[in-house]
């Protein structure tokens, strides 16, 4: 060793004795801040763009600048020009974003621009903030993809550009609305802070008056101050002060400083400018203030900020000559915050959350919560698929990440704030499923990959045929296999738990099934409805589905072997089909009691004696404002805005019809409101709950007036003004309707003012019962009176609601209005055995099994010779309360892997505790453990590296207690506590 | 001389072998060219802005990007960025034309940056074209002027880039009709070249058609082929072809070529680029075609222009090897031509001009002829002052160039084809305006500098009080003097022939006033008329002008000392006046005629026994086309475009008044047409013409009619169908009524379509008769019928022609439509006599005698005693058809002057003759000429250096004959050839 250590440096004196390139001394991060003059008022300029991935145009037409007669913006050109306008001035800083667009931007570029752009990272003046690979939506995100946008674009930043990229601050700048997982998730990912743009008016108003602008945020009610998170709402959106905008696209007065030319305005300008820092000082709570230099899109001409700035900076500066006490100078968001942390004092704390959001007392940002309800649908089902695509290429060891990168890179885009979110033009909406669609396709290769290899017995071969997904069969539609006399399923469990699972194949005839021990298991054909059959683009002429009854091993798939039958179906005589009766589902654990007019009664929980009396179930529309935005009480609903006419929602009909199925796996009441609504209730053998499937659409516009559809639950428990919504599938809040708990705040919007995002569940209660629902998409909710859940499932408008998107909200497909179907599924417990059933019933909602479908030409007997038919990663039964979040195959033994415990405290007696597995337990089929390193929920950084800022709040001292744990390879035993997510890098030998 | 040689070159080798920088080889000019591929069609790209020195902003709000709410164009943005751009890739190319904004970004450029550009020039990556201070207008301006505007800016390039700096192309892209004279000047001024955009519709078809875009200009009727020049009609007015413009105010669509993204389009563009370089060439004449990729103030962002054409020439190009013929490169319109010279083929030729231009049957841009007649004059004003200033600073040995700058520029900045030309806005030429005024005040300074140096006599102090222009004697306003008991008015003759004038003084009482001899000499009051009174923003309370007779020496001046009388005032008896009498004028050579009716009658030259009869004489209105210019069938008459509704005029009145006056000095008929539009029919004593003076304005739009004034000419002259109009104060050119020498005219505007600019004269004649009218400033003018003349005077109009300015030309001041007043000058002579009367007659207005006021303290004795009353320059006579164009000081002992034979080939029996005069004539008060080297007509480029290339034409070889003249110092007799202008630099003992 010490000989070659000795030589090495050998060879490095001679490499730089001759004018080698020496090496350089990192001065990123804090170190290279300017933290000002402390007897002046600091004014920290950031310059900044702000690149929505996919708006008005799509991800790519805004990265190349094309189609610039929608909107003008070419973020290649934003990125070339930034690079050229710092090389100008040492001096000048600049933040970046997306990583979405910089990768997109990085992969054209050439060494010598990458190693121009590596020294400014290097040198602090180019900063990486927040660094995701969008800026996400918080609303409609769920916190798994949250995680993984970020992850992917943490992980892009760390190889490129090492601890220098590594973002350090949250830059939330223009979602709308704000959530409080998303400052614990970004507290857990290692940030100092979080920043943002957009705060409720009052909120803001309140804020500014007293000084409050700046907070330290208690991001989780359950881990403490590894969640907590400095936060700050910007003072100006994230534009510059007025009249100092100096992008190409705005209108402001440049520095015209030749005295020699007309218009010389040096001196207004910088009176200008120093009232307005001044002014802005006023709100806040020390002498440092950020001036947010840039908007949307801006920078495409770098030069003509920075030309602008550098010299107000000199002006202005050259006034302290003359008493003036301001001292303005190129920043960034982290020095900012640093100077703000220098400035050891204490800040006020927060608890809840951000959401609503309003502009003004009828601009309520709560109809996003459900716009698009299709693609919000598309990308939860997309993140399924992903994380089963990335569990099949680890325990297959088939190594493909970078062909999941394409599904990865399109569900990053997906997260962004104005994707998921609903509030993207009707084309770039396409685009972000057509992105999805073909993420999908390409994770369907890496499936098939995988279980080509984890399929074949010892030295059998791969299969012959592919394994397919069918992405349709919500409506009863897989077209590979409707007509086959002869497939397979095979359903991946991607929970670490076995499940139970009925599971229907849309078929024209009858099969016979057999499970993975060979059996002929139960199949019942369920008659397609009438619904269904009518929904435009359905193209399958599928009458029944085939349902069968599957016990899932966990974190591994079974295959179901299916055969048509030649004989007459014997099975369809045993389906009992009823109209307009009364209708009684009911199983071992649940009643569900409909009248013969289609109403929904009561459900009963059957073990715990527990019964919700429905005094109405069903939808209802709200009339959307129609409004033309020329002032505030002239707002119309739209993309972003929910505002009815009325706060007394319509029924969609006065009658119902009703059809009650009853087979032995499944029974359920199909319950026809109109035209465009129906719901089917059902209750699966052995469920403990009652599922909801509604069907929405195409919602008649030729009224002209716009319709937003909620499904609403009034029920008889006493729930006060109190509902519970959860963040972005995660922690619960309490919603007090009419109420904000840290302002004083005016009611005007009676209904859209009481609207929360719900990611996965909504619930009320009182003293005995909980009535949890749980949905399988984000969509708006609340509880506008005692004892109703009202949850907003669909939006179609006539009106733009002015807040850019320049388009109602009105879906079509198939020349006419879009029809949305999805589930809720309902629990009826108590209160204390509540969280154990939302909290499996969320995580198999968005963890579902995944079929795949495969067109055999072998018979059961040579098939089932050849090819395993139950497999599972686990030989251990892991923890009920543990969930495997993450699984990522890094490299041929390296993986990534996110265990999570998802429960919170003190909400079950069993599972609200910390739990110890050991880890190998999930790498049992593919190695032992030779070595294991804690990360930052990121995976950016190890977690012993780790050196978080402290804050001060009110009463007690903030510590980040985000200290290593022990990772010892020798000791894979691993504890979580409620909530807790721990990240770690595995290397098996 | 060997051991010095021997000793550099040593010392030479050690500096380059130890890496001092090496000299590098400069490589612009034609050897820098890519000539292409001789197999292929060869697309010269070239990369250009067109930077407007003022148009919809000022000239400075365009520099620095000011109030992008009326335009988005920011000059010093654009060289920035463009000079990165190169930076980028020395394959990148581009050409910068307008020097007024270059000087304005150079003085605010580093070293670094300078060097860096000197650089890219001097390897042909940046390469100046035409090289003006502006791409002057064509049609309104005045040939010394084009001549000054020019030098200007190659004075700059010469100085700051040496010779690769030089401009060798005229570029003259937007200007709305092209003058012989402009490309005579070119010729002159050694440009190899001539582009421009902009050609009658019919005039292109026909060129394209025929393969004759290109071709060689004989810029003179009198100067040979000197004055030809290589011209070509560029293919797509200056803009890039469809769908290829990447300026970032552009649509199309960037060329998006990573296939890992959605939108790929490499194949589709690159099929429609070949296919559109493939329709350009079918109207070229060779296998050379050019592109011009840019537009106004385009390549603020160059980068989006420069790499998307890197990518559209590297993937158009890569389809060679699939069989394309399409070359595509960087190139510039220098080389372009130097590609187009290398073929060696004859090329067509042409002797007429470009005038009028329109772009459809209904769009001739012949109302900017006429657009802002007091801008025109004012302009034409300051020239007279610049010259007068420049002649005394040279005179006076002031070297005070520096300060003369700001008029020399400020009049650059007015020759722009958007300046005079009247076609900008309203706001815009206020600060045309104001940067003239601004240059007058510079200006004022050094005359009164200068004369503080040539009035003292031997021995005394310099004056205590300054010399003062007064610029509104035209309105009889000189508020200087208006009061004061005692004043001098000094008059200096820039002409250097000795010349007699009335001159009139504007007071408020009566003077003495003392020739240079001390003589009292005759002063007459005139009273000063009713409209003239009514002229808003008169602030004068002088009632009468003073008129005298001042003859006054060559180059040199007179002062008349003023002394006001005490007792009452005698003269004023001695002028008649009557009313709506018949009034004859007469002196000892003219009688105007002019009945009781206001009606002029006959204007009879009575020493040549020549009559001319008026049946009409006065001022008609053209009903502007009201249209949307939605269709060309509803093009609106505007600032640009002149389309009368009706091809008769109505005549503004019915009736008119008349008074006549009558003095020794004078003899006047101020007819009045009605409230605004009024003439005064003068003839001075002596003088061999008559003078209108007409004054029309505020111009009634309450009917919401607009106007187009013209004064009318109507004679007995049988001129048929021609009349005569000259280029540029130039040469004059015969038009003949609804035709076109070079195409098969069609007729459909028979106004407009016949109208021409008139910058100085325009005639119409019969065998026996002229009847020439000289102008004070430019006006657009025809000769619609036999024997009649027209001149358009000025213009109100409420609806904008849709050409870009956006505004109805409807000038406005103190509250109401503006006043114009302005002078025709009318010789009646025979065709063989005119030239000497018009060439000298319109000499002296441009090169009018400029009167400076003075508020001396001193009684005549005393002034008298101290300081001269008489100074001329010359002590030798010159030569009548000589005319000292230029005379600048250049340093304490250099000066360039220009000279020149005013008169064309054949006009006159003894003045078209070349002439032979000394140089030194001009020196005698400064000293011997030592040394004095010929120029080229910029006078930026030493004539022995000037090597034009060659071009044949159908029959002749164009040979460049523009060989040294003897230059010798010790000959500084020079010989002018008729219409030869000679440019030297004189250096004095």
């Amino acid at each position: 060793m010490y000989g070659i250590t000795y030589l090495t440096a050998i060879i490095l004196g001679v490499a730089l004795c001759f004018g080698a390139p020496t090496k350089k001394t990192n001065a990123c991060g804090y170190d290279a801040c300017n933290l000002g003059d402390p007897s002046k008022l600091n004014v920290h300029i950031v310059a900044h763009t702000h690149d929505d991935v996919g708006w008005l145009k799509t991800v790519d037409q805004y990265f190349y600048g094309a189609r610039n007669n929608i909107q003008h913006a070419g973020v290649q050109y934003i990125l070339d020009s930034v690079i050229h306008a710092l090389d100008q001035n040492p001096d000048r800083r600049f933040i970046y974003v997306e990583i979405g667009f910089f990768w997109r931007w990085w992969s054209q570029q050439t060494d010598a621009v990458r190693n121009k752009v590596k020294d400014f990272v290097n040198s602090g003046r180019l900063e990486f903030i927040s660094g995701g690979w969008c800026m996400n939506d918080e609303a409609s995100t769920h916190y798994n993809s949250i995680i993984d946008q970020h992850s992917l674009g943490a992980e892009f930043l760390r190889d490129q550009f090492g601890e220098c990229g590594r973002p350090k601050i949250g830059w939330q700048i223009d979602p709308f609305g704000h959530s409080r997982e998303q400052a614990s998730l970004s507290a857990q990912m290692g940030f100092d802070g979080l920043f943002f743009g957009r705060a409720d008016y009052e909120d803001y108003q309140t804020r500014n008056r007293t000084k409050t602008m700046e907070m330290v945020w208690k991001g989780s009610a359950n881990l403490g101050d590894k969640s907590w998170l400095f936060t700050g709402v910007l003072p100006n959106g994230y534009g510059p002060p007025d009249s100092f905008c100096y992008d190409m696209f705005c209108g402001d007065p440049p520095i015209m400083d030749d005295t020699r030319l007309h218009d010389y305005n040096v001196p207004e300008r910088v009176q200008t400018f120093i009232r307005a820092a001044q002014n802005e000082a006023v709100g806040f709570a020390t002498n440092h203030i950020i001036m947010t230099m840039g908007s949307d899109f801006q920078y495409e001409n770098a030069n003509e900020w920075f030309k602008n700035m550098d010299k107000l900076i000199r002006y202005v500066n050259a006034q302290q000559a003359n008493g003036s006490n301001v001292n303005v100078f190129y920043s960034t968001p982290s020095c900012y915050l640093y100077a703000l942390n220098q400035a050891k004092r204490a800040w006020t704390s927060k608890s809840d959350d951000f959401f609503p959001y309003a502009h003004h007392p009828h601009g309520f940002w709560t109809g996003y919560f459900s716009s698009r309800a299709a693609l919000k649908r598309f990308e939860r089902h997309s993140n399924n698929i992903l994380q089963v695509t990335r569990q099949l290429n680890a325990f297959a060891n088939t190594n493909l990440r970078n062909s999941i990168f394409y599904l990865s890179e399109a569900m990053g885009v997906a997260q962004h704030h104005d994707a998921v979110s609903g509030t993207e033009k009707q084309e770039v909406a396409f685009d972000y499923a057509l992105r999805l669609s073909q993420g999908l396709s390409s994770g369907n290769l890496v499936i098939n990959q995988a279980y080509s290899r984890l399929l074949p017995k010892a030295g059998q071969p791969p299969p012959s045929v592919p394994q397919l997904l069918c992405h349709l069969t919500n409506i009863s539609e897989c077209l590979t296999v409707q007509d086959q006399t002869r497939f397979t399923v095979t359903l991946w469990n991607p929970t670490i738990h076995p499940v139970l699972h009925h599971f229907r194949v849309p078929v024209t005839r009858a099969y016979t099934v057999r499970d993975p021990s060979g059996q002929p298991i139960l199949s019942e054909l369920i008659p397609v409805s009438d619904q269904t059959k009518k929904i435009p683009g359905r193209t399958s002429t599928a009458n029944n589905d085939l349902i069968f009854r599957a016990s899932l091993p966990a974190l591994g798939f079974n295959t179901y072997y299916f055969e048509a039958k030649t004989e007459e179906e014997p099975a369809k005589a045993q389906v009992k089909i009823t109209h307009n009766e009364e209708c009684l589902l009911q199983n071992q654990n649940v009643r569900v009691e409909i009248d013969a007019q289609g109403n929904l009664g009561h459900i009963i929980n059957l073990k715990k004696s527990l019964a919700v009396e429905f005094h109405n179930q069903g939808f209802y529309w709200y009339q959307s404002f129609p409004g033309n935005n020329s002032r505030s009480e002239f707002q119309a609903s739209g993309a972003y805005i929910f505002r009815p006419v009325s706060a007394d929602p319509q029924p969609v009909s006065t009658t119902r019809t009703i059809t009650c199925i009853k087979a032995e796996n499944v029974q359920s009441a199909r319950i026809v409101f109109n035209d465009w609504a129906s719901q089917e209730i059902i209750l699966y053998d052995e469920a403990e709950y009652a599922e909801v499937e509604w069907t929405v659409g195409p919602i008649p516009i030729n009224d002209n007036i716009g319709k937003e559809i909620i499904l609403r639950y009034d029920t008889d428990v006493n729930s006060g003004n109190k509902f519970y919504t959860d963040a972005n599938g995660r922690e619960v809040l309490e919603r007090t309707r009419d109420y904000r708990p840290t302002w004083n705040y005016t009611v005007v919007e009676t209904v859209a003012g009481n609207y929360y995002p719900v990611n996965s569940r909504i619930w009320i209660k009182d003293q005995g019962r909980q009535f949890t629902i749980l949905t399988d998409r984000s969509e708006g909710g609340s509880s506008i009176h005692n004892g109703s859940v009202e949850l907003m499932l669909h939006r179609r408008m006539l009106y733009d609601d002015a807040l850019g998107v320049g388009e109602a909200l009105n879906e079509a497909a198939f020349g006419q209005g879009l029809v949305v179907r999805g589930r809720h599924v309902l629990f009826l417990e108590s209160p204390a055995a509540s969280a154990a059933y939302h909290r499996i019933g969320a995580q198999r909602m968005y963890m579902h099994p995944v079929a795949t479908y495969a067109l055999i030409p072998q018979s059961y007997p040579s098939y089932s010779a050849s090819y395993r038919l139950t497999w599972s990663a686990l030989t251990d039964t892991l923890p009920m309360n543990v969930h495997l979040l993450t699984l990522d195959q890094l490299g041929p033994k390296e993986f990534l892997v996110r265990v999570e415990h998802y429960f919170e405290l003190n909400e079950d007696d069993t599972f609200s505790h910390p739990v110890t597995f050991n880890l190998q337990s999930i790498f049992t089929s593919l190695g032992s453990i030779k070595s294991m390193q804690e990360m930052t929920l990121a995976a950016n950084l190890a977690l012993s590296d780790l050196n978080r800022l402290k804050w001060v709040t009110g009463n007690e001292e903030m510590l980040d207690r985000h200290v290593s744990k022990d990772t010892n390879a020798n000791d894979t035993n691993i504890t979580l506590n409620p909530m807790e997510i721990r990240t770690f890098r595995v290397e098996l030998a």
